[in-house]
């Protein structure tokens, strides 16, 4: 695979930009592909009646997780109430909204390129104070469509890529074929790169320095497919970076160009064994951000339901 | 409505305990109602292909709010970024899960009565450390199910009901035929108190001394009915108690007794208006609660899909 | 007391600006005033060996206090230990630097007047990483010198100053003489107006909009004595702002134009009493705020050592 | 060095106990050793006016560092301000008050051992509202006494001790005589052992594994020179124990037995050249803890006065 130099991948970046608009006061970019239509159909998905997280648990402490969120108590039901014939357990909680191993789904404000943000919003629009456009609010209805779940290790033959491997369209294409399912408009595209099972396995590592994740010219399969939404057992993006200049191509592609949501760190081996016993690869899906005002993202638990 | 006794309310208490049983392993309680047929079912009411948030924004501080949540920025899309072609917005989350106006979910660990926990669980399962028995991490795929909106002011002919007021049974009732909406088995039943709208109106206020909820002999209505997970704009609980020598004494009942989910201080102004253009109160429900190990609840956004 | 125009303020800032010129490269302010030979001379005063602390308890929420900090326990020492014969009691400290009832140092990048910081540096020098210039951790080395204590309510004959009222430049010269302390080059200018006695009399509250405070014009007694910080029991700025277009004035003139380090919200009822047994107001003071780097301030502990 | 077994310990830990005894009441243990002539008399030391931290910046992410605090912005002073004439830079704080790399102060509510804090209080007087007994608050007037600083490297005539190594009433013995100063009763007893020099050179490591500080007999000579408060540039405890089935046996001897406040992981290394310069190794030492009431300690830094 030849890494991108940075014309290619300005090159990209403009085409994929150009098929991705709704006009200048768009703020929702690639969910516009949901149609109420589609999402009616997507409904027609469910049949066993079955529902499974693609999240994982709140992480702690590790070599991909060096500022990781806490849950702290602030009543144990067995102590002394104040109040009559009654006493609760309540915690608090805190966390970063990204971060390298809890699932979340960033926000069109979260990614910045070349001076804009999606569509040509001035990064000026994130203060201190939060963003005032394309914050995660902007999807506070939730993002409801098909899923559709592509297993790249299962069609490589493989227990997961390596660290610096790069999905590619072909490999998209063929794990198609091989599920026998297809992408389509407004799909919530889930790709499996093994990344979460390798951590269960090996345990974590510096995934900031090598990752597995797309390359960014599989990012013009997502736009000829109208895909809505990505997600991925890794960021998506591979490290390091395949393109000379541009770090984090895949966001800055799906994100600043296409207004595409990321939702990164997703896991899915409880999803992987409900679509073997069901035989099929596409579910509804349901994703329901945090109302989270100015928020870049939110920590999200996709369901997928069959 | 006269007010409950001591002894009235213990034998309440042991009456709905009696009709939740499970089995003495049981951590599901009430979300065992919904079976994968009715799951499937519900999938039916989708046919606008329409998604509304019962969620409100992460609100600050105010009468009702004296421990305000907050989102504090990381970085800044308009500063210099360390990264090559990209700078990012990210942001921290900081909140409690309970309290008494963000939309969350209350985990069966929640409440002790008595001495224990749902199902006869000690209140030791719940240390410093979060709970080892009956938090959130039980409902981890998600709870999905029809949903169900019953409209107690509009069934009153009021704004909404005020501070100390409670939705009875003949409330429920009479909201349903009005409505044409009966509230069946594994159902996800959401009661309007009004109290978002008084809250948007009148600005917040002391709810901890004076709220609207139910009463605690409708829950008898809801355990007939076999209803899975109780949501309402308000915490479900009237204040101040009714009962004698307990207050909450809906959280008791539902969370203690009954197994029950609650979903407190939702936001059905939009879910309103969709139910209105649709002619009809029912609808695919999803919660999908954060991963929260040991949790005792969650921040949630649950969606509506119609 | 007339309110001050802009343009009078305008003038008294330039004054002030004027007197306190340390040289481009400054970042110290005020705290030059506090030479080694002061410092030692300091140390003369502590004759009873007795401490005390000039600082309030970490506040809840209250009507001064809409975002209070909070101390979460992360281990009790009753509970299962990992480690053999220990187990620990350990929690964790969230909170606002500032704010209005909790005892802390101002960094001198806390304010900004008229597109600059302290000593022409630009705002800019803070970002969402932090202050690079002129952040708490330029008095990373503490702040000793000789304290001085002038009770304005004790020299007028009340028990606190009503919110709105001002300590003026007599008030001050009144207070030295009647209390037979003369505040001179390096002292650390401790100003009682009472706020914290009627806030425990009378409960909190909203002082954003009504305080007591110094007037502006009280600042050039300040720069005329060569105070080295100011320290208040209330934040040092009346509200609301005696002056036309500019809130926080004293703020204002402080650190922005004298470079001056503000303590605010202190406690001095403790010192009171110590003070009247020793029969004098003057004392060894000891700030020594948290290694905050980048910090806009500190919460501090101030101790007085007489 | 032998290792000392589990008799050895309880024996040893008999032993400190009955010599630190100040009734069943007393709540300050070795604090009670700072009398006012010998505070008084500390004053004394303070003769070049020069003051230095013995605090490290607060640290980030690293081997030594897995739940690092953070300091995030609330408001940045070149943002729009919708005050008049003003704007405001401002953070908000969240750490953990223990943990092995940030300066703290250990309450003597932190260890437990053999079912009992300091001086018989039950463990349950901590719990998840904090520490009824025991706590910070119990130094809130400061901790303000003639410190010594005994450095272990220089007089073995290394640059530090390595992990696992112990500093013995030998070390301490010769580094006095070397150093010709002499422990007193009511000192502030500080200790290096060259910790930070050795992270500040070849980078952080998993200290909780291993870790240089002092033999556990070694607080024999502190019990017998009337010791009040002990500082280290570690956290005073060996790693792995020397003490069979006792794990952090310096905590346990010093903050259960002798009611004695363990300063953790300070930094000595300002101090050193001071000392050097003014060629003696006493000093006047300011702690101040932040007043976090029911709080298990607190970050701090100490303050010496040359």
């Amino acid at each position: 695979m030849p890494d991108l130099s940075g014309a290619d991948f300005d090159a990209l970046y403009q085409r994929l930009r150009g098929q991705s608009s709704w006009g200048p006061a768009d703020r929702r970019g690639a969910l516009n592909h949901i149609t109420p239509g589609r999402l009616a159909a997507a409904a027609g998905e469910v049949r066993l009646g079955r529902t499974v997280t693609l999240a994982a648990p709140l992480a702690g402490s590790g070599a991909d997780n060096p500022e990781p969120g806490a849950r702290h108590m602030k009543h144990l039901p067995g102590e002394h109430s104040e109040m009559a014939g009654v006493s609760f357990a309540a915690d608090h909680l805190m966390m970063n909204i990204h971060g390298d191993v809890d699932s979340h789904i960033d926000a069109l404000c979260h990614v910045c390129h070349n001076g804009t943000l999606y569509n040509g919003v001035m990064p000026g629009a994130v203060t201190s104070q939060g963003a005032s456009e394309l914050s995660i609010e902007d999807a506070h209805d939730g993002i409801v469509g098909r899923g559709v779940l592509l297993d790249i290790p299962r069609f490589r033959g493989v227990q997961w890529l390596e660290p610096g491997d790069h999905v590619t369209v072909a490999d998209l294409a063929g794990a198609e074929a091989a599920q026998q399912v297809r992408v389509g408009p407004g799909d919530l595209l889930f790709v499996r790169v093994g990344h979460r099972l390798r951590r269960n396995e090996l345990g974590p590592w510096d995934v900031a320095r090598s990752r597995a994740g797309l390359h960014p010219q599989a990012m013009e399969f997502l736009a000829e497919r109208q895909v809505a939404v990505l997600g991925c057992d890794s960021n998506s993006d591979t490290a390091p970076s395949t393109v000379a200049g541009v770090a984090f191509p895949v966001h800055v592609l799906a994100i600043a160009a296409m207004g595409m949501h990321l939702l990164d760190y997703l896991q899915f081996d409880d999803l992987l064994s409900l679509c073997d016993a069901a035989g099929r690869w596409s579910f509804l899906a349901v994703i329901a951000p945090l109302r989270l005002s100015g928020g870049t993202g939110s920590p999200v638990n996709p369901i997928a339901i069959l």
